[in-house]
């Protein structure tokens, strides 16, 4: 496969966006992302969704976005891996652009979660889930991440409270950047006085949802012109899979498919984990960022929470995750959120990141999870 | 981009399968596509699907289903482009074996229509039209190619019962195939006689909906063993799209992505119409024959219909289409139906199509359709 470097980004502010629609979202994204390109011609779209169909009543996103943003005729289609669908759909674009079939394609992730009613919203974030066998039982998507935290903490004896950190560091990195929808400073003791919402996860582990879009445009490395900008290239690439229902893994407390993924991304790209400048990891819930964390190599299994205690996973830490708010403070539009998470590396790389630039970063990861850990999609990112 | 070719495929038959969920239908298929295969290995899955969020509440199908079938862990990804979604997701799996990034990849196309209310199924189908301009009138997708049959037999001065052959062929067709959902021959008498659904489509011009899964296996064609059995490449793939509301299009009875999806893969392919053997055309409505015929370049625009009642369609004819049912009589599981036109092409290539092979077939071109001539995404097969 030929190597392939991202041109252009563009994001929208994560927020109810009660006066835009989906496809305008979308545009505002990817119109972002052309102009940062610098007047890039485009090939195909490649949409990360999830919940357009339910929510929305509308599907064949691909012939409508195109359409949508005066490309009209181009090749287009959704991906969809649940939360997991925005890194999906620019691992398919990737290959594309890579296989010598497309000379350039755009990845738009985009969601509109806040025009319904919670109940409809919280009922359709239940399609990632096993309908059979976890969701027909009334398992929402917060109470199986809390039965999930509830054993880490029972099996490697940390308490609720240990978890702050890592709420506090996204609250904190958020602060700086313009797109997140959470420009709230929190304290050890806002964490800990949070709402419950499904024990032991109270409102201050959960990400919120949010609509939003993100985009990104990609073409084959040695086509680019110097153009005074660092060049990011994408030189590891790997998704994998592991069951839907948590409750069919040998061992729910490992990531198995984040191990397989980051495994495969490190070999792709001929790193370790001490190589990674930062990871912007999938903390839909600060118990996954936990689990993310050990998965990928960074911390021993169930010593995860000690990265948080310490101060590494800040800025100026051993590795800086969720620099500019992550899931939890940038906001989690589902379908959207694995192209913001690249978007953000290329900020980090470009040194873009403003008051929280990690320090001449060169090469960074991120994650994208669709459910409960079952599709597991990693891309390492490469400055110069 | 290397060249790919298929190497195994399976298929269930369309029917309303009740004791049958989702994954069971995709198993089947893909079980029979691996055991035609002969013990190829899978390193990845691309699922060809529309409604499952909608009718069965369930998203996330790749890390599902590739749990089901026994390959847990495996890369594995939904697409969806409304009812292309089938080709579209072998498009993708084309890029991504043809990338050199993956060795091999299964396709499935998986739909479950019959289970829930008509109602919602109809609803369920219309997110594949524009939600604000079209659906959001009362338009089902009946009503929508009804506009455009009606607008074509008064534009071109055919009458209804001109279009009697396509269907009258494809239901001769599928009384041949085991996997059809239809088996009633049916006559000119019945096709006039037929009720009426939304003038002038009546029931004997509308694709059944239905439950069904196809699958093929895909791998590098410099890979394939000989093994007694012709060898079939993809010589020629291109997606294009156009506005989704009809209404928008400068010409509604010209399908314009059709014209430049079929044009990208003859040249792709280095062929032109008169070299094509056969045609799996996407007939989910008799006037999207007509259309379709036109657009690729078999009959001049506002002919189509002579091709029928000259019997230039039929096994012997000039250039048989739907030659194992057709969306007509084989039957539309909407996301599904790609892949089955796939599975079909290829039983013709390999001369495996019982009373309807075609006379030694050496190439083959397939097309599938997402909404009303929004998403066309074309295939061409080559035996040898």
């Amino acid at each position: 496969m030929r190597e392939v470097a991202i041109i252009g980004i563009g994001q929208t502010p994560v927020d109810e966006h009660w006066g835009k629609s989906l496809k305008e979202l979308a545009g505002e994204a990817i119109l972002a992302a052309l102009a940062d390109a610098k007047g890039e011609s485009v090939e195909a779209l490649f949409i990360g969704n999830m919940l357009s169909g339910i929510l929305a009543k509308q599907e064949n996103l691909g012939a409508l976005i195109s359409d949508w943003i005066g490309l009209p005729g181009i090749e287009a289609e959704k991906v969809e891996a649940a939360c997991g669908s925005g890194a999906a759909a620019f691992r398919s674009a990737l290959m594309a652009v890579g296989s010598g079939e497309i000379a350039s394609a755009l990845v738009v992730g985009v969601e509109k979660m806040t025009e319904s009613l919670p109940i409809e919203t919280t009922e359709a974030l239940a399609t990632a889930a096993d309908a059979d066998y976890e969701s027909a039982q009334g398992l929402s998507f917060v109470a199986i991440n809390a039965l999930v935290m509830q054993r880490y903490m029972h099996t490697f004896g940390w308490q609720h409270k240990d978890f702050a950190p890592f709420s506090i560091n996204a609250h904190a990195n958020a602060m700086h950047n313009p797109f997140a929808r959470l420009h709230d400073e929190i304290t050890q003791e806002d964490y800990l006085e949070a709402r419950m919402i499904a024990d032991p996860i109270n409102l201050l582990d959960a990400s919120p949802i949010g609509d939003g879009a993100a985009a990104v445009l990609l073409v084959p490395a040695n086509s680019i012109q110097a153009n005074g900008r660092r060049r990011i290239k994408v030189i590891g690439s790997a998704s994998e899979t592991d069951t839907v229902a948590v409750h069919s893994r040998k061992d729910p407390l490992w990531l198995s498919a984040a191990e397989r993924s980051a495994h495969k991304a490190y070999q792709h790209a001929g790193v370790s984990p001490e190589d990674i400048d930062f990871f912007e990891l999938h903390d839909a819930f600060s118990i996954m960022s936990v689990l993310s964390l050990e998965a990928c190599g960074f911390a021993d299994r169930g010593q995860g929470p000690r990265l948080g205690l310490d101060g590494e996973i800040s800025i100026q830490g051993r590795i800086p995750i969720t620099t500019r708010g992550g899931l939890k403070a940038r906001g989690h539009p589902v379908g959207a959120t694995g192209v913001y998470q690249i978007v953000e590396a290329v900020q980090q790389l470009r040194g873009e990141a403003d008051q929280t630039q990690v320090n001449d970063p060169h090469i960074g990861m991120t994650q994208n999870i669709g459910g409960s850990g079952a599709t597991i999609i990693t891309h390492i990112l490469k400055a110069g």
